[in-house]
């Protein structure tokens, strides 16, 4: 069994979470100067581990086993959230890292190829999952092209080129190198730590979809305007926002979930009434049959508020990911290794984010595993994760990428 | 008494409509180039009927008499609100212009002398009713120091320099050398209209009472946090929303409004649950009591809130403006005058908007006088009122005028 490093994996998650120190978590959006570095410094530790290490076309981080047998791909996004938690995608870079180094020091592992990576921009600085996303061939150059930074307008390919990658190559999978594809990531929610269990093996990836949400009133003077006469888009909106609130319950799964992440009323002055209103909502389940009705309802819901504040609406759907299930052996063997090193202390579960796993299990077999976030925070600089379970975490997914391995050469 | 000339009103108040010209409206913000060029040709028109005119440190436009006597100030403000309508201010300005001209070639008028004027920054690009307030000495330096452009940031003193207007002394009102203030603007609601009336005299202005009201809850994953254990933040500003416009109408006056005029998530993001919401909300009334009434019920409706929602509220009020009434003789002037010209349609009322006339009627008797606005839309490129209704509020105006004045010299 490869036996990990507790303190090195420990001490390696630190010095990652220094590249763009936030209080206690960190800021490094995807191609800044932090998150560059960052990347350098991986490439430099996959070459320490005596792996062929480079820096593709959209700042993926690859580890390649020198060896010619099937590799297994481990790692997750080196990327943070602005401002936001030291373990969010971090975590899982690291394990593939600790992983790898692993099994070169235990001599019954050598010959089982372990190949660390690190994604770019599975945060959606300019695209969502763009690393994973290219590297399965999903990238169009005309979508680099037309990409923009979502906080400051950045064109996609400035950023590139200020990270030194203009015109290096992008990586493209071929799927027979590689035995398949491990994650770890932290859950970013409560369900291990409410249930007391250490260890998620990942069933599932929920389907996020999106919509923006505009009502059109009548925009007007706020101190001559009768109440009575007033077609307020900003009281549609909220109307809106608490009939979901009402009825998304009653036709919601049991895991559903569902956000108002921004509202914007125009013109957005104290002494004007809004003559529009926009709000950006979604929401997330793992089936299909739940997607869709709550899709309906929302529809729905939408026409009621347009007929009941007389503003009128208009609802367009941004996206519409389908749920994406785990490779069930795989599956297999994380549930075994948990079971073995934290006995009545894991469970199957869905993931509400979205990963990079769901994108290269198109290509190649996936699965992911996931530790406790404390008080299931993340998405912010408080975010963090007991370093007991950071530890079992990574033991879990070692032995469990050793089970995967051995199973490949029988 | 003094004849207007209705061909030349109409036609003035359409070459004062071409500096920013905007659809069928203008967009005319506070000393910008198409401000300061209107400001100017005023003075010229000013000067042409033998005034003596000057803009001073603010931009306020005087055309002041030569003659001894007391004069009567009549006029509004010059800027329009952003892309807003051609008659906001522009209508009470070239009406004293009319006026002042009409008197001029009047035989039996002569000697009751009219200052025409145009106040800056009533539409708060800068600073609320500033060319009006620093004329009665209520507005120190270091307020102008301080204030931006609420729109870009540029600091007022730049925008002064820009205008060149940096040096220029600031007029202050002597009171002893006015007979009053009038001012004729148009409604900006439906009062009129709806009720079949051409001119209101107006009894009093609203006080205008404003809040910024920020929801805190905690900010998470939209993904990964189930339903049960949320505080969010948006969910708490559309739950305030709806409360009051469920229980506003309960303790409002019949004239009483009420507006959400922005909402603010943060982070703003899809994926991420809004840890803090702020609303900036306002409500109008022309009696205090209704005004502390209201003022008691939002802030239990916000508590009940952040009870319900499990977010901390925070309340601040921005301003509390007094209900302010006009002089009574004046409002008789007016209304004799509308009996004689539009008999039957006219109707006294208050002011739901603030205007200049509430601040100059601070030092000077002060009183005012409204149009009918279309559809009762203002504060948009589609504000009009028909050529007929501005002819006869102008006619109204400059016979009350002659009224005023004559009483004086009794």
């Amino acid at each position: 069994m490869p036996k990990i490093n507790a303190g090195r994996l420990l001490s390696d998650l630190r010095v990652l979470a220094q590249f763009g120190a936030h209080r206690t978590g960190v800021h490094r959006p995807t191609y800044s100067k932090e998150d560059m570095d960052s990347r350098r410094w991986l490439a430099q530790q996959y070459e320490t581990l005596g792996l062929r290490a480079h820096i593709d076309g959209v700042g993926n981080v690859f580890g390649m086993p020198r060896s010619e047998g099937r590799s297994l791909l481990i790692g997750s996004h080196a990327e943070s959230q602005n401002h936001a938690g030291w373990l969010d995608g971090a975590l899982g870079v690291i394990y593939g890292l600790e992983i790898a180094r692993a099994f070169g020091e235990t001599p019954s592992c050598t010959g089982l190829p372990i190949a660390p990576v690190a994604w770019a921009d599975e945060e959606s600085h300019y695209i969502p999952l763009l690393g994973s996303r290219s590297f399965v061939g999903d990238v169009e150059e005309a979508e680099i092209d037309s990409a923009v930074n979502v906080d400051h307008g950045l064109p996609l390919r400035d950023a590139l080129r200020g990270a030194g990658l203009a015109g290096v190559p992008r990586s493209l999978v071929e799927p027979e190198r590689y035995v398949g594809y491990l994650e770890a990531h932290i859950e970013q929610g409560d369900v291990l730590e409410g249930s007391g269990n250490r260890i998620g093996v990942v069933t599932s990836i929920v389907g996020i979809w999106q919509y923006s949400i505009a009502f059109r009133g009548i925009q007007n003077h706020a101190g001559t305007t009768r109440m009575a006469i007033r077609k307020d888009a900003g009281v549609a909106a909220a109307t809106l926002a608490m009939a979901i609130a009402k009825h998304f319950p009653e036709i919601a799964g049991p895991r559903s979930v569902w956000t108002t992440g921004r509202i914007t009323l125009e013109p957005g002055a104290l002494n004007i009434i809004p003559g529009r209103a926009e709000m950006l909502f979604q929401f997330r389940d793992s089936e299909m049959l739940v997607l869709e009705r709550l899709h309906a309802g929302l529809r729905e819901l939408v026409h009621e508020t347009a007929m009941k504040t007389g503003c009128s609406a208009e609802i367009k759907q941004t996206s519409a990911g389908k749920p994406w299930h785990m490779d069930p052996e795989f599956q297999t063997a994380i549930e075994s290794a948990a079971a073995r090193l934290s006995p009545g202390a894991y469970v199957r579960m869905p993931s509400g984010a979205s990963h990079d796993a769901q994108v290269i299990g198109r290509k190649v077999r996936s699965a992911m595993l996931f530790v406790p976030s404390i008080s299931g925070i993340s998405h912010h600089w408080t975010e963090n994760t007991n370093d007991a379970d950071l530890v079992l975490g990574c033991q879990v997914l070692a032995d469990a990428a050793e089970t995967i391995l051995r199973g490949e050469r029988k």
